[in-house]
């Protein structure tokens, strides 16, 4: 189980190899959403996302043998990254299942890495039987995307740095897909921060997680939405968590996040992905609940083709 | 004259109301330029451009008289919002002058700081008669958005800042149009860090601050590029001091520019306006003669249509 101590190891293990990343505020956004808004912009992380926080400190938590023989993952994307990088930092090889249908600029990333790419179709089963062959034929150590405590522990340090710089939010909203960075968010306002409260934040074309909390059970995911990052559904280690730290999931149209990505874009003046704009768009979507109250919002990452995203912009 | 104690009075003049702007880093983009590279980031200025600068400066220093009686310019943009915000802190009225062809962003800044509006033809003689009968009319006091020593004390702070921040640059490059920023980051050099050289870099089709260097007098500006902050010509008060105080001009082409800021927009995940891509582009021009150097770059801005943007990236 992961102890306020683990969440600290985890921290002091990745700091050399992290961006203590900054929070942004902005008064025009503020105006428009009626609170106090803090941003953390993970997006200026190492490769452009949270996810290099939980496989840095999961590549660092293996014994040299289970190093020497590599990692593998599959991952829509940053996550895969994340994993070459750290591999690479640590002079291992990277086994990476990612479907075809990734968006170009996360396999560029996983390649420039020196990671190996496998490419297999966009669902679960192709993913899991080709992990499982690549696995067996390399003898690498699996390191999940989020359903792995080392992750979860390597996320929760965003949300620990978060409170560290801002000690009086009264809220936190992180995006939720499989729950790495939402449960480690979790964990981090429990052991950091208690008096935050935490929300999820999930599209609606992959509303799981609000699904899991209503019905106490893991629900499988429909998967359809622009935030590519979050179609996965929760792991049998995230969803306990969640159900225990986590008070509400607050689900939004692709139309919301759409909205919502362009306002951080006009307005902050960054670069976010689709995934990253769900929890600014839950909160405007629920500005009342929110009112005058100091809100965290986790920008989670800025990896995103642009034309892609002129096209987002466009179509809505 | 300006001196060394007018840019310090200027720092602490305009400090409450102005951001201490980050300076980014990245290790890919050092990689691609073979140098270690530095970025101001005033596109996080307040308005989001560094002319929140000059303006404020010059605002401040009015007597109350003048205050009282309004403030007016002429400006392709980010003055024009710096100038109405500026006015509106001090409670008094901005009385802007633009180009019908101004981007629509920058007329609703202007708008939505308080400033009165009054359009004109995209020339320097329109602009100029246009501004002469507001003045005429309003009573108001002129502050020219670059030709002007506070404004130009005022826009040295930004290169003060980073000499603080980054204190062993060899060189610092910053884009030219009338001159402010580009005199201001000059006189900043002289007297806070004289070891670091100066460049200019400026659009091929608005190249009237390389010419005028070349035959040492002010030469007229063609005025086509897509940085469309930088087509002005210099102004009787920066042309001087950019011949002290400025080694060379670089110029490059708007397929060079529009490149520079899509690797901006990717790889520092922030979002950049054309003119404020002017000065990374030259470097990128001429890498041999910064390799293995510390290189300050001032992007000046960020204030861009998305929609223009994504015509701008499909372009080239």
């Amino acid at each position: 189980m992961i102890t306020e101590q683990t969440i600290i190891e985890a921290h002091n293990r990745i700091k050399p190899f992290i961006h203590q990343t900054p929070v942004l505020t902005s008064g025009s956004l503020d105006e428009i959403a009626g609170c106090m808004l803090f941003f953390k912009s993970e997006n200026f992380q190492k490769v452009g996302a949270f996810k290099a926080r939980g496989a840095m400190n999961a590549v660092l938590s293996l014994s040299r043998e289970q190093r020497a023989r590599g990692v593998a993952t599959h991952s829509s994307g940053n996550h895969a990254q994340a994993l070459a990088r750290a591999a690479k930092i640590m002079g291992t090889k990277a086994y990476i299942v990612m479907p075809r249908t990734a968006p170009q600029i996360k396999k560029q990333g996983v390649i420039a890495y020196g990671g190996e790419i496998f490419e297999c179709e966009p669902t679960l089963k192709s993913r899991e039987e080709t992990l499982a062959t690549v696995v067996k034929e390399k003898g690498a150590h699996i390191i999940h995307p989020f359903n792995n405590y080392e992750v979860i522990a390597g996320q929760a340090t965003a949300a620990k740095e978060f409170f560290e710089e801002i000690n009086y939010l009264d809220f936190i909203i992180a995006p939720v897909g499989g729950g790495g960075l939402l449960s480690g968010t979790g964990l981090a306002a429990k052991f950091f921060s208690p008096q935050t409260i935490v929300m999820g934040a999930e599209p609606e074309g992959a509303d799981d997680a609000y699904r899991s909390m209503e019905s106490g059970m893991i629900e499988p995911s429909q998967s359809d939405s622009v935030a590519d990052g979050l179609l996965t559904t929760l792991g049998t280690k995230t969803f306990p968590i969640i159900q225990e730290t986590v008070k509400k999931i607050i689900t939004v149209s692709d139309v919301e996040i759409i909205s919502a990505m362009r306002l951080v874009w006009e307005r902050l003046k960054i670069i976010i992905e689709p995934s990253a704009a769900v929890a600014f768009a839950a909160l405007l979507k629920n500005k009342a609940q929110f009112r005058s109250k100091n809100v965290g919002i986790i920008l989670s990452g800025g990896n995103i083709d642009l034309e892609r995203a002129g096209k987002l912009f466009a179509s809505v």
